[in-house]
């Protein structure tokens, strides 16, 4: 261990609790395989050492695969014995296609669980409980708060409602609009705020259209990298409607697979999203889908690009959401707000 | 003196420059007399002794009265001898209704003179010149950009282009909306947003509406503080255009000095404004006058409570601003955001 890392060490430990630090480490590894292992929750662990040092790092493989936890525990080996598991979500008692982690962990003589979120389904819970009665020391709400807003967001709401979660990007003008009265709406928002929707995109399963922003944008709904290239992973696309879309559509060609749904009711798109097993949606508009979405209570989430212009004309970004006085209004909590570039980007959240 | 205030003192020795600590104080009593100095500037000033000492901090008292200059000096007294004046604009060398500040401070002893905006205007303008050669260091630029941002903003505009300072403020929703679809606009904003637009009432010259806001909402366009009471200080308020207002309007009541200016360019308006004495004027709508003197560059500042709600319908905060299409859209500078109770405030001021 160089100097440097010595001390970076002894700060750490000065300045944060071990466990909270290792549980970050196990959301940051979570963060790097969001996208890729739906329907199942993108999990984190951290495997501390007796001594409380890290002895090995893992996250959720992709279906079929194994789960954070036996992915750790085989980087840990022997070391992680008499030490402490650190994971984002409660530990499985189910055998799927892997056998239950709570099993491993007590086979590997783990001393003791930290997590962060409990398991909310039925098939998977107890884990905690079997844990115990193995004689295993089990903390549970470790930054639940974080993990559940942020890696395993929707994973949870997946899990406890069983539909999609979905999160309604726009980019919009500080007036609202989302196009000039002439119909040129390329580009609203920033260089900065467009590649950022491309890493939001490559860590979601689904990107949804309407046939009217295909007519209208032709949009590619790729998510590429800072060079240009296709990212590796390629989530669904997904045009909503029963209008023609142009056999020539970008949407169309062979950088990812698309897949028509027909116009109907918004919580029945989601089902069909839900039986290809998209558990992360982004819905990218336009005004007339985001709308009906909206009115269906199928929003989740909201992430507004905000450039800061004013156009005075020109659609809106929102089309009718079936309110006519202001008491009917769809009620946010804004969650987050930072600049993207010279763009705002706006996390709200619905409180209906 | 007190152990805490002389703990607080080591503390702000230890961490704040003095000088500093000193404008921040000036700054702090200019914001005090806001919208009561106008056509003169709102300016603060604290005198230090030899030893670095607070001794006396004064501020542009209402227009006939002192400046900010001498009410500290007066504070000062003796104590002013070999000590410094820092003063948040650059004394002034004219004789009007007062005598020349720069005098003031010369006669009074001062060693050294630190400001924070060189005074832009023709005949105010040489105080630096003036000070030097009688011997007196001059600084100036300490925090000229919290200066010329903040409390000397609306003043230094005006003594650049002759027009007064507009701050267009709005409250709307995510989706830039004004109203709801029936016409019901209260409240778009939430109580704390409210209250604090009363406080930067209570700071204007000027309040203006159009014929159209006053049919639509009868907004009474007065300053009340947090017990519903009217402030001491009553900015005047303006309706621009030529149509009928309703003769129990409540902006024609006596709670403030109303009135009219016929419709036409915003420029005239500004004018009509300026032989006034209005150095900073807020404009509170509607969609049509915002666009009007968006379109003819006469809006200095945006001040947007945008609450978190969305209505997918009803009328924009903004109308036609003269934008066909997105190329020309007005741009603008984001400069701070910030929370107001739930809702979000975003300052901005265009690029163009």
């Amino acid at each position: 261990m160089s100097g440097d890392d010595s001390r970076a060490d002894r700060f750490s430990a000065a300045t944060e609790d071990p466990l909270d630090a290792a549980m970050r480490r196990a959301i940051a590894a979570s963060e790097q395989v969001r996208g890729t292992t739906s329907p199942n929750p993108p999990v984190g662990c951290v495997i501390l050492d007796a001594d409380g040092r890290v002895v090995g790092t893992g996250a959720t493989q992709p279906p079929g695969g194994p789960h954070a936890e036996v992915v750790a525990l085989r980087a840990a080996g022997a070391r992680a014995a008499g030490g402490t598991a650190v994971v984002t979500l409660e530990p499985c008692v189910h055998t799927g296609r892997t056998g239950p982690c709570a099993d491993a962990l007590r086979q590997a003589g783990v001393a003791r669980v930290v997590h962060a979120v409990a398991d909310p389904t039925a098939r998977a819970a107890g884990g905690a409980a079997a844990l115990r009665a193995a004689g295993i020391e089990v903390r549970d709400g470790l930054l639940a708060e974080e993990v559940s807003r942020g890696p395993l967001r929707a994973w949870l709401h997946f899990a406890r409602t069983g539909r999609p979660h979905v999160t309604w990007k726009y980019a919009a003008t500080l007036d609202g609009r989302s196009a000039a009265a002439d119909g040129t709406s390329q580009w609203i928002s920033s260089a900065d705020s467009r590649a950022e929707v491309h890493r939001v995109r490559e860590r979601m399963d689904a990107i949804l259209v309407g046939t009217g922003t295909v007519a209208a944008d032709d949009p590619h709904l790729t998510a590429r990298d800072a060079g240009g290239e296709l990212t590796r992973r390629r989530p669904l696309r997904v045009v909503v409607g029963d209008r023609d879309i142009a056999a020539d559509a970008r949407v169309l060609d062979s950088a990812a697979e698309t897949i028509r749904v027909p116009g109907g009711p918004p919580s029945s798109v989601l089902d069909a999203l839900a039986d290809r097993g998209a558990v992360d949606v982004l819905l990218e508009g336009g005004p007339r889908l985001a709308g009906a979405f909206l009115e269906a209570g199928c929003i989740d989430r909201i992430l507004a690009y905000i450039a800061p212009s004013l156009l005075g004309s020109g659609p809106a970004a929102l089309g009718d959401a079936g309110v006519a006085s202001l008491s009917q209004a769809w009620r946010l909590r804004i969650e987050e707000t930072t600049m993207s570039g010279v763009d705002l980007r706006i996390s709200a959240v619905p409180t209906w």
